[in-house]
C-alpha cells in the first residue's frame, strides 16, 4: 500500500520518508523507529562524534535491521571520522552544509548511495556534477540550518537540472500533504525534521517537546543569534530557525553587536545550562503549525503515508472525460 | 478535461488558476486573455486608479465575456472607489495587504464573491471571522509585495482553519506540478504571478519581459529598497520581492539610512525616469527559475492545467495492492 518512487527503489523500503538527521534530536530510538516503519531513519551525527555515533548507533541496531543512514555536517566532518562511519555499513550517507567534494570519492567507492543537501540551485549543480545519487533541496522553512529559497519553488528547479538523480523535499513538511505536494513537484521523498520532533523518541525533554507542540510558525525564527552566542564555527551563510525566546527576541538582527558582548554570551550559556526556556536552542520548521500533538515516530511515518495517498486521491482530476 | 474545485464551481470557470493583480502589469489584455483561456484574470489595480481602471476594462471586456476580477489593496482603497468598482460587475473582489474589514460589506451586499489575501495565520483568522468567501494564502516566494511564510506549510496550516471556506495558493507557482502542489495541501486554485510577466499581455516592456525570462530565483530580493526609494506609503510591515539590480543591491537592509538620503533617492528617481534597468522595480518571484521563455498568456493557462494533471497521474500510488 506504498507509494513508490525511484528513492523506495533505490533504498528498497516502503515509504519515501526520511528523518531529517536532526543535531541532538534523531539519535539511535528515533532513526530506529523511522527506519522500521518503512521510512528511512537519518542519526544527526553533526561533524561525527565517536562516542555518539557508537552508542546511537547501538540504540538503532537494536530497534531495526531495515534501511537506516547519517547525516553529516560537511563543514564539520573529516576524511578518517567518514572512512569509520562508512565501516559501519549505513544504507545512506547525507552530507549537509558544506562542500561535498572531498567526500564523495570515499562513499562512492564503498558503494554506498551519498545524498548531498543543497540550498541553491547553483550547489545543486555542483552536487550533480559531483555524482551525487540523491540531491536533497532544503528550503527557508526547515527548522535547523538552512538558507533562503522556498521550499515549493525549489524543489522543481532542482528536479529540472536533476536529470535522473532523485530530488528529495526538505522544508515545511509535516503530514501527508506535504508530501504529497512533495511528489508531484517531481520530487521521489520528502525529508522531515520537525515533525519528528514530537515524538517520545526524539533526543528532547518534555519540555523541549512541549514548546513544538504549542508553536506557531510565527513563534519561529531564522537567524544567527544562537550560534553567535556560542561561538559556533558554522558558516556564516547558514541561519538557523529555532523557537524564538527571550534572547532570541533581543539579538535578532543583531547578530554583529553579540559577537562583541561577552556579557550577553555568558547569560546564555548560563541560561541553557540551567535549562532555561528564554535561552534554550530549539530547532523547529515553520511546519511547527501542522503538528497537533506527540505520537510515536512510527503512527507519524504511517500516519503520513496514508495522508499522502488520500490527498493525491482527493483531486477531482478529470482526464478523458469533460466536467460536469 | 479541467481540475473541479470548490473555486471553479463557485466561479464556473474551467481551470482553478487565478492571475495574480500584479500592479502596472495586470492590465486588460492580460486578464482578459487568463480568463478567455479558462482561468480568472484579476485587474491589477493597486488602490483603484478610476481612469486606469475605466481603461482597462473596456480592453478586458474587448477580449472576453467569461468571469474576470479586478484586485486592491486594502491600505489605499476608500468605499467610494470599493463602490465604483462594484458597479462595474466583476466575478471577483481580491482585496490584500491591509485590514479588509471596512469593504466586507459592500463587496456582500452585492453578492460578489469577496477574496481576501493574507500572509499570516492571524490574518487568516480574521478574514474569515469577517466572512471572507475565498482565503488566499500567499507566501514569501511570490513576487511583489508579501511577508515571510514559506507558501508550502503555510497553505495547509491556512486550510486547516478555513472549514469549508476555499483557499488559494499563492507564491512561487509557475507551473502544473506547482497548481498540483497547491491542490494535494488542500487549496482549491493557485495565484501566479511571475509566469504572466513573461508574457506579450503584460504590462512590461520587452527589456523587462527579457530580465524575468532571464533571471534565476538567486537573482531576486525581497526588502523594503524601492518602496523606501519612492517614499511610498506601504505598510512597513509588507516587503516587496524584485529583480535585485545595482540599486537594490547597494541599498539592500540599509532602508533605514536610504529614507534619510535625498541624494540617493534622487538617483534612483532619474534612473527610473530613463528606464535604466540598474534601477527599475521588477516584481519577480522564487519561481523565475521555472520560467523558460515568453507565450501568450492563454498557451500559460492551458500548459499549466494540463501539466498539473500530468503530475497528479505521475505520482506512482498503488493503493489497495501491495508494492511488487
Amino acid at each position: 500500500m506504498g507509494v513508490r518512487t525511484a528513492l523506495t527503489d533505490l533504498l528498497g523500503i516502503e515509504h519515501p520518508i526520511v528523518l531529517a538527521p536532526m543535531g541532538g534530536v534523531a539519535g539511535g530510538e528515533l532513526a530506529g523507529a523511522v527506519s522500521e516503519a518503512g521510512g528511512l531513519g537519518l542519526l544527526g551525527a553533526g561533524g561525527g562524534q565517536r562516542d555518539w555515533l557508537e552508542r546511537e548507533i547501538d540504540i538503532l541496531r537494536a530497534r531495526t535491521e531495515k534501511p537506516w543512514g547519517v547525516g553529516l555536517l560537511a563543514w564539520a566532518l573529516e576524511l578518517p571520522t567518514l572512512e569509520w562511519v562508512i565501516a559501519q555499513r549505513p544504507s545512506m550517507i547525507m552530507v549537509s552544509f558544506g562542500d561535498p567534494a572531498p567526500f564523495v570519492q570515499s562513499v562512492r567507492a564503498a558503494n554506498i548511495p551519498l545524498a548531498v543537501q543543497v540550498t541553491t540551485l547553483s550547489d545543486a549543480r555542483q552536487a550533480l556534477e559531483l555524482g551525487a545519487d540523491v540531491v536533497v533541496a532544503q528550503g527557508a522553512e526547515a527548522g535547523g540550518h538552512g538558507e533562503g529559497r522556498g521550499t515549493l519553488p525549489f524543489v522543481p528547479a532542482v528536479v529540472d537540472v536533476a536529470g535522473d538523480t532523485p530530488v528529495l523535499a526538505a522544508g515545511g513538511i509535516a503530514d501527508g500533504r506535504g508530501l504529497a505536494a512533495a511528489l508531484v513537484l517531481g520530487a521521489a521523498g520528502a525529508v522531515i525534521g520537525t515533525r519528528f520532533e514530537a515524538t517520545p523518541e526524539a533526543l528532547l525533554s518534555a519540555e523541549e517537546t512541549a514548546a513544538i507542540v504549542a508553536a506557531n510558525a510565527s513563534g519561529t525564527t531564522r537567524d544567527r543569534v544562537l550560534d553567535v552566542a556560542q561561538d559556533s564555527a558554522w558558516p556564516r551563510r547558514f541561519t538557523a530557525r529555532t523557537l524564538r525566546n527571550r534572547f532570541t527576541d533581543t539579538w535578532h538582527d543583531k547578530e554583529d553587536a553579540l559577537r562583541f558582548d561577552s556579557i550577553a554570551k555568558e547569560e546564555f550559556t548560563a541560561g541553557v545550562d540551567r535549562g532555561d526556556m528564554d535561552y534554550l536552542p530549539i530547532w523547529a520548521g515553520e511546519a511547527v503549525d501542522l503538528i497537533a500533538g506527540v505520537e510515536p515516530a512510527a503512527a507519524v511515518v504511517e500516519r503520513i503515508a496514508d495522508e499522502a495517498r488520500w490527498a493525491l486521491n482527493s483531486v477531482r482530476t478529470n482526464p478523458g472525460t469533460p466536467p460536469d
